[in-house]
């Protein structure tokens, strides 16, 4: 059987994290063609062996036809902005105002597509894995840091500024009072859920705590309150919750169902929250996956 | 000087509310042909009774082109849905179910635009009032309850539900463990903020409270954690902030501001969150004539 010719047309995926960015080039998640993963330094340097990498992709007799770049944030989106494509300000040395999409533009004559990686990760659920078919859904991270992307009515939502709701303040556990890890607003979400907040509360790291650590009643209430804010605002088809913290601990969801449907009390009279809550809180179905993949999907995302 | 020929082309805005009906004939807050207040009863009385006002401005040489309904809620707006055009779960006796939308459109063979009150007030204020020319943004009401409308590219933001973020759940002011008055809740934002919160919690109605009764710290403080989620999720460029609590007390504005400037601690790095919070945290610019005139808009925007 010959391959057919549709799958000629590839796309490489830039995702730049913190501490390391993966390159992928293929058409999805049945079609990786190349995966490589580079350790994040400062920016030349990194950016740099990005471009030399995308270079040898791009020299073979398939050149890509578009790239995606799913970065760490803040992100300018805007492309009217005079700061269009840059990074913000971030507490990552070195990175704050490093213009990404110029970058990439200037080196490679296709496409760009650019956003944060948890919104480049929630395309990707829409396009691959849980989010399938729908219009409205958030994708959440929980890694060292927290991270929504959502989308509404099919596209993701962006305001004046990509949302940023890992910094939102959430009503607290009865009877908790930690301070919370945040540097800027102490008990907000990341600073109460994140994996650095867990270690810092904890003094070990999120995974080598056992499930049944009573911190993560702190954790599944603190996202429950997050599902709570999404549902009442964005109004979701559904909600997935991946990142490093959370891949590794199914057993938080029935918890994160039982927290959400206790503060909510039964406000909202709709079938998609529905007394079960799953698949309504659930996780993302490209597991690890959704953050490169969502590289990808940008990519594929600036020929629909 | 002749009329222009485009004036003949009126609208006609069903404001359905908790008390009374506001049904308003004209093309915009410059050109308002009649308004009558009509009190609210059971539903089939009241919707009779806007009925006959309607089909007299329908009977006159300038039949109007559209009807807009613009009604409290929770309300189902999606076209797809079988109870679409219906109100939902509401705890108004004798209007749960109420088929709203069915109703006009039965009755009067001209398009109908229908949404909940705040939306249309949203649009009236994308229209004609402090959100002209603005893509992103809120509309705020704090009465009896609070809503919120929401505009996210121009479209008011639906999801699988249209916002209730007046039951979100918020951090509290430190040191305040007032339980609130929210039947679902408790201290939800409309528990702690609205007129019915302030009464419950004061013994008074809010218009007798003075402007320096320390409650409306609590007031101020709620909100400003309202901007907050809002800033950080659909990052609205203005937050108009309206209804019968806050249309008689200007004061509020400047701590309003102030608590949400202390609540983000300078996170967001963008020119819409400046220093000074004005005009990103405002008055209506139509003042109480934005829930009529929001019912007006969402006619007119039957034919846009």
């Amino acid at each position: 059987m010959t391959r057919p010719a549709v799958a000629s047309a590839r796309f490489a995926g830039v995702e730049l994290g913190g501490t390391k960015c993966v390159c992928i080039l293929g058409t999805g998640p049945d079609d990786v063609r190349d995966q490589q993963v580079l350790p994040t330094r400062d920016p030349s340097t990194t950016l740099e062996a990005i471009a030399q990498l995308l270079e040898c992709w791009n020299a073979s007799p398939e050149p890509f036809k578009a790239i995606g770049v799913a970065s760490f944030g803040p992100l300018d989106l805007h492309r009217e902005s005079p700061t269009y494509g840059r990074i913000g300000n971030t507490p990552k040395e070195l990175w704050a105002g490093v213009d990404l999409a110029g970058f990439f533009s200037r080196r490679f004559a296709v496409p760009l597509g650019f956003s944060t990686d948890v919104i480049g990760a929630a395309l990707a659920e829409g396009r691959w894995g849980a989010a399938h078919g729908l219009t409205d859904y958030a994708y959440i991270t929980v890694g060292t840091g927290i991270g929504v992307g959502i989308v509404v009515a099919g596209k993701p939502l962006l305001g004046c500024h990509h949302p940023e709701l890992g910094h939102v303040r959430v009503a607290r556990a009865a009877g908790d009072d930690w301070p919370g890890s945040c540097r800027f607003h102490g008990d907000c979400l990341e600073g109460l859920a994140s994996g650095a907040a867990i270690e810092a509360r904890s003094g070990v790291s999120a995974a080598h705590l056992p499930d049944d650590d009573p911190i993560w009643h702190t954790v599944a209430h603190t996202l429950g309150q997050l599902v709570h804010i999404l549902a009442l605002s964005v109004g979701p088809q559904r909600l997935l919750i991946g990142g490093g913290v959370l891949n590794a601990r199914p057993h938080l969801f029935p918890l994160i169902r039982r927290c959400f449907a206790a503060s909510l009390n039964g406000y909202l009279d709709i079938p998609e929250v529905s007394c079960e809550l799953d698949p309504y809180i659930g996780p993302p179905g490209l597991g690890t996956r959704a953050g490169p993949l969502g590289a990808l999907a940008l990519a594929m995302e600036t020929g629909d």
